[in-house]
């Protein structure tokens, strides 16, 4: 097992990182003894991993409620958060109840919330059993719902007393899934670190093998880049927002072809090289990146190529995004591997040229 | 115009007090020259306050985006923040845009949470219309919305940027509303401050023919009161508490009669009755100061008992309350006036005979 701490003042906390650490009593113990822990879930992961996680909480005399929601996206409405909290109240859980988010990032982001709001915020800690729950939402304190007019609308900053992300549990993850996830892992090594970026280009089958250790180790690395660029922007008032290079062409992608068809990651991939592309397209990026980076993806299976939606629609979609900045669409650009810029200069017509050269997917990523 | 600083660190902000302040554009400038503001109102305020707002704003260029919401305690659910949010994602706000949350306490509360998880947090300012919100709600930071199974269980604490009390806007409030906010000043001087009491003792008809100069010593005084408990215990971690004197058995009355009977300022006048005569029963406070508790708030046309509920009915509501820590419930007691305490020590049968001996109101006030 590996340790960090991202550190965030009175807010610092740890991340646990490691094969089989889910049921490790030491993990919870300083967060957990004798109080009251809240664990929500979903109905696929609670057969895999909700009985370790209730022994080793026994074992610890915390008492547990359980709160089991539906899996996937559509739980992140405000009808789910309204369960998790009646289901709370009912069992008269105080202010010092902390809540167990286990699961994916839908899970992480629901629970999350709901601790932030539950009478006016409670504490808790992140157990993702997803790699991109493990390399991305275990960093940040993002936590909300959708709103029908946009993904992640309604949310709060929360950080967690702590994160234990168990590369064992990636074991039961679907193969389409475990991708999406490297997709995130990828991206923080092409923001921030070439040397991470390389080590990816040689152990991208170790990691597709899931091989623990190559897991542990690029959960570990990106989580330490994430938290260094959180650490300096908790409220993602600047530099943190490098952290969504490809987000404004991915959530373009998620919300164009409807939510769910393809996956965060997936949309994120074609993102990037979108974004990729704009930066080489604005003369700011070697193209020989822009290759580099298409042919990682593709050997990690994921797509390189936005799905065939007219350049307006994607224009049209970005507009609303919340990164927008007084009606101007601030894109996140690459100068180098490991060095990304925030640009809102950039004209339409090269915007509209990247667009259409490099969306002509017509089937979703499977 | 009188002014007041509430020390929260980097969150600290002004509070205004003054007659006819709400058109002062020097107030709202520096908050928000250039930028976007969404008004959230009710259909009983705008139309006597929102064409004024409006105009200062635009002499100070913002664009202003108006969202009237109904009236009552009923506006403070999911529905109605999910209107706020929706109308804001239709207008394209983005986290520069301030919310200005114009009324009272139920438009704060909702108003100030909106702001809190629009896109996991924007700015806003308090422009209170209501006693009971000038002299409570603008300080302390708390918002939210209620659960079907408790009141205010989903919130947030979001500070706002300025607070603007204009105490010329109490010339329209109804008298039973004035009179429970008188309810919340009389209870910062009875907890915090004897030298307020005896003023108040003094000055109780000036405060209820609405004399503005009494209302801005009223208000500027009980916000100072107030803002000095919330500086040193931002988060209601401890001290804070003190606040609460009244509100256990305050909430009880509320939910045992049904919300909207009893006006929340009432309950709490009936409840500090009950929480000092707990006090005098457990032998902590001078038999005399729950008369003389009992006189003022008579004067000021407040109840001074119970609703006639069974003793066993208010101990189930006290029990679910949010200041219950661990099954077991926490009173604030009075020792003299000035002097509150927290105690979770009280026996049962002392709590159930204040009960009996405060609760034979068998008509709502009026």
């Amino acid at each position: 097992m590996q340790s960090l701490r991202v550190a965030l003042g009175e807010r610092t906390y740890p991340i646990h990182v490691g094969a089989e650490i889910l049921g490790d009593a030491s993990l919870y113990e300083p967060h957990l003894r004798g109080r009251r822990a809240a664990i929500v879930t979903n109905a696929v992961v609670a057969p895999l991993y909700l009985g370790r996680l209730r022994s080793v909480l026994s074992a610890i005399d915390a008492s547990v409620l359980e709160i089991t929601v539906e899996d996937g996206e559509r739980a992140k409405r405000w009808e789910t958060l309204d369960a998790i909290v009646g289901a709370m109240l009912k069992a008269r859980c105080d202010r010092s109840t902390v809540v167990l988010a286990l699961g994916g990032g839908v899970i992480g982001d629901l629970a999350g919330f709901a601790a932030a709001v539950y009478q006016r915020g409670v504490s808790f800690i992140q157990i993702p059993t997803t790699l991109l729950a493990q390399v991305d939402s275990s960093v940040g304190g993002k936590t909300g719902i959708n709103h029908a007019l946009g993904k992640n609308m309604i949310g709060a900053f929360h950080q967690p007393l702590a994160v234990i992300a168990d590369v064992g549990a990636l074991g039961t993850l679907p193969n389409r899934e475990l991708r999406a996830g490297l997709a995130e892992v990828i991206k923080h090594a092409l923001v921030l670190d070439t040397t991470l970026f390389a080590w990816l280009e040689a152990h991208i089958e170790a990691l597709l093998g899931r091989d623990p250790q190559a897991l542990t180790h690029a959960v570990m690395r990106s989580c330490e880049l994430k938290a260094q660029v959180v650490a300096a922007d908790e409220r993602e008032a600047g530099r943190r927002a490098i952290l969504n290079f490809g987000h404004t062409f991915g959530h373009a992608i998620e919300a164009g072809v409807g939510y769910g068809t393809w996956l965060h990651g997936e949309a994120v991939a074609a993102g990037m090289v979108m974004a990729a592309e704009l930066s080489a397209r604005a003369g700011a990026l070697d193209p020989a990146v822009v290759a580099r980076l298409r042919t990682l993806l593709a050997r990690a299976g994921l797509p390189v190529e936005g799905p065939a939606l007219a350049p307006e629609r994607y224009l049209e979609l970005m507009a609303i995004d919340k990164k927008a900045a007084a009606g101007r669409i601030r894109f996140v650009t690459l100068e180098a591997i490991g060095h990304a810029v925030l640009r809102d200069d950039l004209d339409a017509a090269t915007v509209r040229a990247t667009i259409g050269g490099c969306s002509s997917a017509t089937a979703a990523p499977r």
